[in-house]
């Protein structure tokens, strides 16, 4: 599978849009802030050179309502601290098949209300800015932008996807790292996300002035075991590959498929991102912070997080329901091309069930953790 | 209308695609190669200070097989010959509603073919140089990059396209500069196109280095006139506003829909270039040519230029069939636009009638005008 072609969240607005279902990675933006506001108070106060001309990149910025909220917070914080920053390059990247058509149409109205927000003045410390804002489509396990040219990078909900996944893994049944999956699975797993983290590094290691900073947001889980304490980090998997299962019992797909099919996802721990960082030795830990985010969160909450869509039918919607329509919106783009378009709506019928009795029976809601880090590029 | 957010030339790769009915515009890539690489070469040759990192852009670009093609040459020019240059920071534009999707799914063999050559070692010349390639999305009419960061610019077939209808226009039963038009009509599209040219000149000198590049080409008219002998550098949209009334008798448009219908498109002659290029003066002019192209090619010639499509129809379509649906690849947008979607077949059905009548009276094929002007940003 050549997921630098393939994945990509689901397009468009519709109801299993990533659009409309993306609260939990909206909440990882959220939770994140105040990480990334000190990080670029701080690169902005150091006056390092060629800062006047700043270049901020957004990795793995997928579509819909949050693609441009990182980028939006990052310039209101530049904007409203005095600085020589007079220009913004702001590159937003993600793979080549990801909908970036949606983001550009709606960069005019996103133009237009920065420049109101500005014409109004509120804040009179506010000064004149040009951005530019530029798309970059490829693949961030790679070099994406010439050497030196950034001065701030961010990345929410993004390095779990793998570069492939591993070779030559033996994972009947399942399609993930799974608390029954041979321990050579985990290995395989783990062992590619610290190449895929380590080149992003290096990638990134080039590409940033010295004193450059990066805050990175991803899934992860809290310990090397996998525990049922836990069991959020990564059990949204296991029912998927019991869902593929089932389908395989019902006569719809062949086992052989199931059996050839992993994700490209992978949650790390701590001593493993750890692990990375210091074996690759570009950036200096400024921080990391570990956070939990509900599977699903109450309607009220989400009203209030997808607020542009006015007929959103999430706010009725059931615990399941969004919890099946997250994961959907995510990885609708790797089944389909694995097991074709036909068998999508039947196996998330499914997987909404397998949900439905896994949460009945949990005394409190899953939650994923999540990995907020904070880097400084080292002189 | 708000052509920055409305125009694209038609999306995807059916059969009144633009990817399939730009040979008109192909031919132009093709009529400016030499003059492409002769300013590509004397800048490169020139040593111009941060030349190692070279900034290139390409100004309306569309989408579909033509997008990568002055692309590829200038890069091919410039790996050819031994330089300062290691790296090529490559921004396409055009504007929002483009179909960038389609150029970026196209970017995995893009790269993977010139890695492939350049792997091959075909020149022993060649020497490495990195590429990075981003989309910038906006009016080139205003600004869009960074100052003094272009050292090389291009736009093929873009500039002809205004920024908006001329305003309070009085055109009836027209819908473009045309023979039988009041002389206020010319005069206002004249005024439009000498203001969008000059801020267009003008965004450009800023963000152009001093002693860079700019090869433009645009549809134009030999003189001020509009003459029987150059009938083919306007009559396309007479015969247009022909089906558009033809659509009106028989109760299919209300003719105050026609009548308010104006395209955001004008045809200049040398003396306005010359006039506008002076006035703004930023850049010394290095040539400005004159060619021809015929309205429709020849089977084979198409055959050759479209190869890309295996199940190509336009090999054996007529002249009628190629003239309608260039014109619809480029017009459909906007024509859906203010008449809605409902319309666009039959009006193309009237169109081409008329296109075929039209044809059989004329002696030679009409021809449409294309300058090529070569330009060099003043220290």
């Amino acid at each position: 599978m050549q997921v630098v072609q393939i994945l990509h969240m689901n397009k468009g607005d519709g109801q299993t849009s990533y659009a409309r279902n993306s609260t939990v990675q909206r909440k990882s933006i959220s939770i994140s802030k105040p990480i990334i506001e000190k990080a670029v108070l701080e690169l902005v106060g150091s006056n390092i050179m060629g800062i006047e001309s700043m270049g901020i990149a957004d990795l793995g910025c997928s579509s819909g309502p949050n693609t441009l909220l990182p980028i939006s917070h990052i310039i209101d914080v530049i904007h409203a601290k005095p600085s020589e920053v007079t220009e913004l390059r702001v590159s937003l990247n993600d793979l080549f098949s990801n909908d970036f058509s949606s983001i550009f149409m709606s960069l005019p109205s996103f133009y237009n209300k920065r420049k109101q927000d500005y014409d109004n003045g509120g804040d009179p410390n506010q000064h004149a800015i040009n951005i530019y804002i530029s798309a970059v489509p490829g693949s961030f396990y790679g070099p994406l932008f010439p050497r030196n040219s950034l001065h701030f990078v961010h990345s929410s909900f993004s390095l779990h996807w793998l570069s492939q996944v591993p070779n030559g893994l033996d994972n009947k049944g399942k399609c993930s790292i799974s608390k029954s999956s041979p321990k050579c699975v985990l290995s395989a797993y783990s062992m590619q996300f610290q190449k895929d983290f380590s080149d992003f590094l290096r990638s990134r290691a080039q590409e940033t002035v010295d004193g450059g900073r990066m805050v990175l947001s991803l899934m992860g889980r809290p310990s090397f075991d996998l525990t049922t304490e836990h069991e959020g980090t990564f059990y949204q998997f296991e029912l998927l590959a019991q869902a593929l299962m089932a389908m395989v019992s019902k006569g719809l797909i062949e086992e052989e498929k199931v059996n050839s099919f992993n994700m490209p996802y992978y949650t790390p721990y701590p001593e493993e991102l750890n692990l990375v960082l210091d074996k690759e030795g570009s950036f200096i830990k400024d921080c990391i912070e570990t956070f939990e985010v509900e599977w699903h969160s109450s309607g009220a909450d989400i009203n209030r997080n997808v607020g542009t869509f006015d007929d959103d039918q999430t706010i009725t919607s059931s615990g399941q329901r969004l919890v099946t329509n997250t994961v959907r919106a995510v990885t609708e783009s790797i089944l389909e091309f694995h097991f074709g378009k036909g068998i999508i709506d039947v196996l998330f019928q499914i997987f909404e069930e397998l949900v439905s009795e896994y949460l009945s029976n949990c005394t409190t809601t899953p939650k994923y953790t999540i990995f907020v880090i904070s880097l400084i590029k080292k002189n």
